[in-house]
């Protein structure tokens, strides 16, 4: 790397920095801007800077937004009385991308973590509680990972929120559509058959 | 993706035309970039921006340089005699770090292909010319890439330098040190016998 001269150098010691970029990744990465119009890099550069002005979290939701309401939370069609409860902004993208949930979003922004140090005041637990107890909701939907960390946000929320009088839902966990029994792995096999409902 | 507001979309959309960057990487980029502090974001930026005004092609041997001639070329220890002929400037850097090359570099910026249509007018080949008919150099060492295009590349160059009275000759290919034979590919291991050389 240090072979080359000093700017590009720079380039890549930042793409090196970002997740999933190895050195050889960045130093691609720089070789091919390079070979790229400057129009081109010039508004991709602008691009980034411009998000990081314009991104806020939505006042409500916490989630990405370039108002200080997103377009979901602004959303009249939305039913408020229903909240899904996700860790991060992308989580809420995911949900939306599958059209089925009409109701509002809580980014959490984190789940807790013993472990690494990040109590329910790490994050946005208290704002989640600040919307329940201003009263229109009437059912949480608490879709965090299934990870132990996951599952150890979504049981603390399903305590904390139980003596609201609101009904407390946890996104199922199961068997992927379209696969098959044998290539899924036995925890997820396990809850699925716990979690079995009527059909 | 198009549930995330328009600056982080066009974030998106850039990373995901870069080399190796899919819709979900670039994703995952935006959203660590929304996650950083403002002041490394925007030096991020900027230090692409500042690499394509800065970097330009050396105008001896086409290597990348913040000067018009490179720091390789202007340096008076490197032997002119010897002339290593690479594809790319990135290949010049991975000599370089080897430490067992001391002569001066000639960038090609290609291969020949003409399956793609690339001749020798769309290389750095006249350039080449150029540089040898100006009297120096006495050896040229191709280090072209050992792809089909590489070595034809390779024959051709020897080729047409083989009327200039100085000698040619190519990197050799083989096993890689430290390696096991049984990990060496047929042809690779084929090219090693045939350019087995005395002890």
């Amino acid at each position: 790397m240090s072979r080359y001269p000093a700017s590009v150098i720079q380039v890549i010691k930042h793409f090196s920095k970002l997740p999933g970029i190895g050195e050889k990744s960045a130093e691609r990465l720089a070789m091919h801007l390079l070979r790229m119009p400057q129009k081109e890099v010039e508004s991709l550069a602008r691009s980034i800077v411009d998000m990081k002005q314009k991104v806020q979290l939505c006042s409500l939701c916490f989630g990405l937004s370039d108002q200080s309401v997103c377009h979901i939370c602004a959303n009249p069609a939305r039913d408020p009385r229903v909240l899904c409860v996700v860790e991060q902004p992308a989580d809420m993208v995911c949900i939306e991308k599958t059209n089925a949930f009409y109701g509002l979003y809580h980014v959490l922004h984190g789940v807790l973590s013993p472990m690494e140090g990040v109590g329910p005041e790490n994050i946005r637990f208290k704002e989640l509680i600040g919307r329940i107890e201003s009263g229109e909701v009437k059912e949480v939907v608490i879709a965090t990972g299934t990870s132990v960390e996951g599952d150890t946000t979504a049981v603390f929320l399903a305590e904390k929120l139980s003596g609201f009088g609101i009904i407390v839902t946890r996104i199922a966990s199961g068997v992927p559509v379209g696969g098959d029994l044998k290539y899924v792995d036995p925890l997820t096999l396990k809850r699925a058959m716990e979690t079995r409902h009527a059909i």
